[in-house]
């Protein structure tokens, strides 16, 4: 009995929870002639997609395209060329003013013990440092919590060296594990005195190609240079601070803060039939950090939410909601696409009924992530058994669907993504290397059947999820 | 018969044919006692040395090392410094002039279908572009064979870009595929008036580090400048020429040729008791491509050669011949280090019973390679037996030993190398990527207690190996 009044709780929705008390199998809330579709959608993962297509499209036009670049003007008009051309209603752009950082000359070097060259890259964000560069004592702490433990006196004038390693997992939980270090090393450093910062790269790789991505200066404390050294160069620091001799670092970031540019979110629809004011939004983000291509991130996302909606657009039949791609403009260094979608949109968002973002690379997929109400787990259950020969059965019912979706919380949009392999991913993000050949196109197709068959479904059933309960619409930090 | 025949010809040595013909077993070329301490030796292999302890001082200290580059000079001092701390005898400098070539400023761009950044290195050698950079139509070719097809209408004005993959395999025999396209692609694209050549990298990575190395310009050729494209980069130009528009790169170098630098051998010997004026040679290079750290090329071979010599000076009774250690000056951009060891020695080259040369990374050993005369065979095989436990027998009786000691062959020095699993050293070989998290101390160990039971076993048998016969002696083109 307790048993059984567990999986009741689980399972959490009220006529479940009565029929099988009852001893009843609840009826499915897919009906047949949708789980049809929705397994002929799944099909296409094995037989092959165009997602890869799309992706290499914003790549090849586009390159890096960092908020304010020439490669995001090139992107905006990428994506409002190539949704007009799959037949999507509704394309347009919509205004998106976003943080613009560009980044400058990098060099660093340590010149005690020995010169050696150093591979750095600014994160985002940072300030430069004076034109002649930045020259201090290597402090190395492990962590934010062992840097905390110094004293002002032993950081005062010192180049902190956050000596954190990323941890490889499948799921990408290293990468929540370690990142606070660089979203909150250059302050917390600046606090005791130091007059730079050099982090570990947040990665899991060994080349010489540091990992950007975006820091946070606190109000009210002094704004100090910040760099990622490349994995092999954090080893040399290690190495050489091990010699128990002077360690010291010379660098030069020439990265300037410009203010804010335009950029934009583009948008395309593919029209329900019936319910066509109800929205299932499909979110890739159309931005990319500068040094490498943006090819995993996200121009494998883009490539996956196009395709899905071209798949089901190209059904005899389309569903009765909307499926509208998004792909989103300023994800890296802002969040300003998604928070502008949220509040130019926020009268449609109750019209909302699932919302999905696709960004993490293009491993292969392992499950599924959602964040709705309790009563929606059956349906979810039941779409997560449909993805299942896709790949995986992961299912949790976690996460914030992704960082450009993540304020549609506030309306209660039930939030969702695909869960993906993602133990190379990290060895990539944010770096040089992220270029199209690491893009595995069999897996990516297994992604795109995934959020098309997901999509579909949403679109499709009578009933959709139970909205995301109001005591828990906070939106997570990022 | 024929069978036996067959046997006794490929053994190749005369009393030993002469013993099988007679249903004999021929006595072991190594006697009880030499073989138990070459075992004893092998152990070492699995306990531990610390042969990468030497390759991350050499690395650590002296950084990259490019011939007249400080970071050469303080390779030369680190080198007399360790051999002389470790009790080597004869530790003394050999100077060397050798070619001072300096890298510069180096960028490339695609202008056209779609601007691009490229991540690209001068080749070694090369000469610079003007400071504005040199633009041109790209014209791709897949092989030598490809271009010399063209007809010069179709070149002339061109940059040339020399798409051919490198092959991975686990003995490295993709490196000598490609790498023609390396050393003489510029000159063939030069005859037929080609303004500028990119390479894809001779690599076998998907990473943004361009893999250098030198070329060759042919006398009474214009001298055009040449670069390496990291493999992402050549995959980038591919699909960019696929899209059938014109495809424009500009590209500047800064690199320049500043004449000869004064640069040097180093050398330690431990003396044998008995006949110590008789050497085996053991080399490894001190210098490095100037793009990374050198650490698998070679500072492992260093690391490699002074522990083996180490181990078996630190032996109760040392062999009755001297080892000699060289870590050999200047072999990346033109062997002058080799080329002055051979010249400065020749008379002394007679007593050379043996050389080898550890120069293919920090893999684990595969077997053998010897070139000496047909009658050293059964010594060569107990020796390869020896090492079998270590993890190979794949003995050929091919290879110039190394680079280095290639010149040898003149004086008829029987050559040697121990062959490893190089199946990733051309992912890292020649980029910024070679750097010390790259050596594997295990395998690096096992190839250090290959080469020391060879250097042990080579300098104890009474008779030594038979020398290359003249017929043989040729220099190999490296």
């Amino acid at each position: 009995m307790r048993r059984i009044l567990a999986l009741a709780l689980t399972v959490g929705c009220a006529a479940a929870v009565a029929a099988r008390l009852r001893g009843e199998t609840p009826a499915p809330a897919i009906a047949p002639e949708t789980r049809r579709i929705a397994e002929s959608l799944r099909e296409e993962g094995f037989t092959g997609t165009r997602a890869s297509e799309w992706a290499r499209g914003l790549v090849d036009t586009a390159g890096p395209r960092l908020s304010g670049s020439p490669g995001d003007k090139a992107a905006i008009a990428w994506g409002l060329a190539t949704l007009k051309s799959l037949g999507f209603a509704n394309v347009h752009a919509e205004r998106v003013m976003a943080p613009h950082w560009q980044r400058g000359v990098e060099t660093g070097e340590v010149t005690a013990p020995h010169p050696h060259k150093l591979f750095l890259a600014a994160l985002g964000g940072s300030v430069g440092t004076p034109e002649s560069g930045l020259e201090a004592d290597v402090l190395e702490v492990g962590s934010l919590e062992e840097l905390a433990a110094k004293k002002e006196a032993d950081v005062r004038g010192k180049i902190v060296f956050f000596n954190k390693r990323m941890r490889r997992t499948a799921d990408g939980a290293g990468y929540g594990e370690t990142v606070p270090v660089r979203g909150g090393g250059a302050s917390r450093a600046a606090k005791l005195g130091a007059v730079g910062v050099l982090i570990r790269s947040v990665g899991t790789d060994s080349n010489r190609t540091p990992h950007t991505g975006s820091l946070k200066y606190e109000e009210g404390v002094p704004k100090i240079p910040a760099a990622a050294l490349s994995n092999p160069d954090a080893d040399l620091l290690e190495r050489l601070g091990r010699e128990g001799k002077p360690l010291r670092v010379h660098f030069t970031l020439g990265c300037r803060d410009l203010g804010l540019a335009e950029t934009a979110n583009v948008i395309g629809d593919i029209p329900g039939r019936g319910k066509p004011e109800q929205i299932v939004l499909l979110a890739g983000h159309r931005d990319s950090w500068d040094l490498g291509e943006g090819a995993i991130d996200d121009a494998a996302g883009c490539g996956v939410v196009i395709e899905a909606a071209r798949l089901i657009g190209a059904l005899s039949q389309r569903p009765r909601r909307t499926i509208r791609v998004i792909l989103v403009g300023n994800e890296e260094n802002g969040l300003a696409g998604g928070r502008a979608y949220q509040a130019d949109h926020e009268a449609e968002l109750p019209r909302h009924v699932a919302a999905l973002e696709s960004d993490l690379g293009a491993g292969r997929p392992t499950g599924f992530s959602w964040n709705a109400g309790p009563s929606a787990e059956p349906l979810v259950r039941e779409i997560a058994a449909l993805l299942e020969p896709l790949g995986g059965n992961d299912v949790r019912s976690t996460g914030a669907g992704g960082a450009d979706i993540s304020r549609l919380v506030l309306a209660g949009v039930p939030l969702f993504t695909v869960r993906q392999d993602a133990s190379r991913y990290f060895d990539w993000h944010h770096t040089a290397n992220d270029t199209f050949d690491k893009i595995e196109p069999e897996s990516l197709d297994r992604v795109t059947a995934a959020v098309a068959v997901f999509a579909y479904v949403a679109a499709s059933v009578p009933e959709p999820f139970e909205r995301i309960p109001a005591e828990k619409r906070v939106v997570p930090a990022f």
